[in-house]
């Protein structure tokens, strides 16, 4: 059994190649860059570790490894348009560098180069495992979707919040964990169980990375305390105080909109602090942690086997500041 | 054997079903939109006549088709985000109905869909199915990049602009001919053959493109004469001419490129007339109509069996007015 940090430095060290012919260099150097500017792999790791859970790790999930990291790479070139974002772990994006037409369609490559890995796996599985590629895809696509639809839309539910981060964030983690299952020679109880704890890793994941936004420590963090605030972003401590709010404090949101930035911040969080969101918050996160690793514990394998899965939780989820 | 009619006719009854989930409605509504706008439908109905070529046609060869149809349309909704078209098929595209970022979405969605249904093929054979329709999908993705790469530059090569159109074009033909031949259990060679007499015929038909904006009958063709002229459009008749025509030409060239509409078609015809690239382009379509039916010949089956793509080869290319 391997740790989080050796596959991962293992994964690493395979992706590091180049994964585009040379030419034309017009379309495949913006895909190479991308993948140069690097990212933490949990998700091809996740793939991994649901293989060693229940073997040894096969070579097809390393390639199924590399087309999941190609795919979630795939989305964020995609996102990064859809969103206007112009950086990317503080470098242009590549609708940025490159201008959004090729952007598009070194996402589309990237998304077909994906499929090429799945086209490499030996296993007599890959028609169950192309289906299970598939539907993760699609449904992130619709996570991303979702969160495009409820930008626009004044009143956004908790139950919509929730299902569209599952689809945008929690079912690629899920997915992942379930295709390594698969290939390890998971059953399909454990791989329901093993792809239902990566759900819930995702959701409080997820959960927490609204709440460090708000109350994170900038300088761990390593981004600006607020900024989902200032960018009218809707996450689980927002809606929750949408629900929650008295009408004066419903008009005090209404007038924050259009206050100065810093002005804006400090009375979002006063009112969040008002109605408890932020307790409120870490409270669901532990929720879905512990639901996690009850079904980590549901798991039908030795619970050796699943120390390394307990550290990655853990690695995740520790942060509370 | 059944003629192209009768298996477009078979095919247009099977594709019209609903593709895509119904919710989020905002996500899968525009990419039914797109499907409904109709086509011609003859990639996937050259997979089915390349499976009938060698064999009864297998159910694997529906779902293919279906994947390969899917994967035209995704292109279809994205080049048109690239080229800022308004119209597709005389109804508006999916990024002016629906805005870029659900075109993006909605063309990623039907890659992925198109993917679902090689995920539904049971023949053994779905690993090589699968890496052929990703080969090909690679290179249709490189020839739009080549394309637009070719909007900006001043002067494109022959040698360069066939090897844009063998891949924006040709290579899915090939490909769809390829995939269909496979399953109907044809060898090797024959398969080779086979996506050779796709990629000629593509180029037959794109040089009969080029030729009839220029000399075709406006009300047979449906589209504007000269539509090509008047975009700048890089052509096999403009590439020809700007390597053919004398200093006076070209200069007379440069100024057509700012006169007002019917001048600028009106003297870029003359100069095409004088350097004689509308004949030219005649003979260079029939060249490829000839290696065509060439390949045709060459295919080890009975000439009976290939009545039907001979007839397609006839009903593609004998238009030249």
């Amino acid at each position: 059994m391997q740790s989080f940090e050796e596959l991962s430095a293992a994964f690493a060290a395979r992706f590091k190649t180049r994964h585009f012919p040379l030419y034309p260099d017009s379309l495949y150097d913006p895909a190479e860059y991308f993948l140069g500017l690097g990212g933490k792999r949990i998700r091809p790791v996740l793939c991994l570790m649901g293989n060693e859970l229940f073997g040894p790790i096969e070579d097809d999930a390393w390639e199924m490894a590399t087309a999941l990291e190609l795919f979630h790479n795939f989305t964020l070139i995609h996102d990064d348009i859809m969103d206007k974002a112009p950086l990317r772990r503080g470098q242009p994006t590549v609708h940025a560098k490159y201008g959004s037409s090729t952007a598009i369609l070194a996402g589309d490559v990237m998304m077909v180069v994906s499929y090429e890995y799945i086209g490499k796996v030996r296993s007599p599985h890959i028609r169950k495992l192309l289906q299970l590629f598939n539907q993760t895809a699609m449904k992130v696509c619709e996570g991303q979707q979702l969160d495009m639809d409820f930008e626009s839309r004044a009143v956004v539910s908790m139950d919509d919040y929730l299902k569209m981060i599952e689809l945008k964030t929690s079912v690629l983690l899920a997915g992942c964990l379930r295709i390594g299952a698969l290939l390890g020679g998971a059953g399909l109880g454990n791989q329901d169980i093993i792809y239902d704890f990566g759900r819930n890793l995702g959701l409080a994941f997820q959960v927490q990375d609204d709440y460090l936004d708000c109350y994170g420590d900038a300088s761990k963090f390593g981004k600006q305390v607020g900024g989902d605030i200032l960018a009218d972003k809707k996450t689980f401590l927002l809606i929750k105080t949408l629900e929650v709010a008295d009408a004066a404090q419903r008009r005090e949101i209404g007038v924050l909109k259009n206050a100065p930035p810093d002005e804006k911040v400090a009375g979002m969080l006063g009112i969040f602090k008002a109605c408890g969101v932020g307790s409120w918050a870490l409270e669901l996160k532990h929720q879905y942690h512990a639901a996690a690793l009850q079904r980590l514990d549901d798991i039908a394998v030795t619970s050796k086997r699943k120390e390394p899965l307990r550290h990655v939780v853990e690695l995740l989820l520790q942060r509370e500041h």
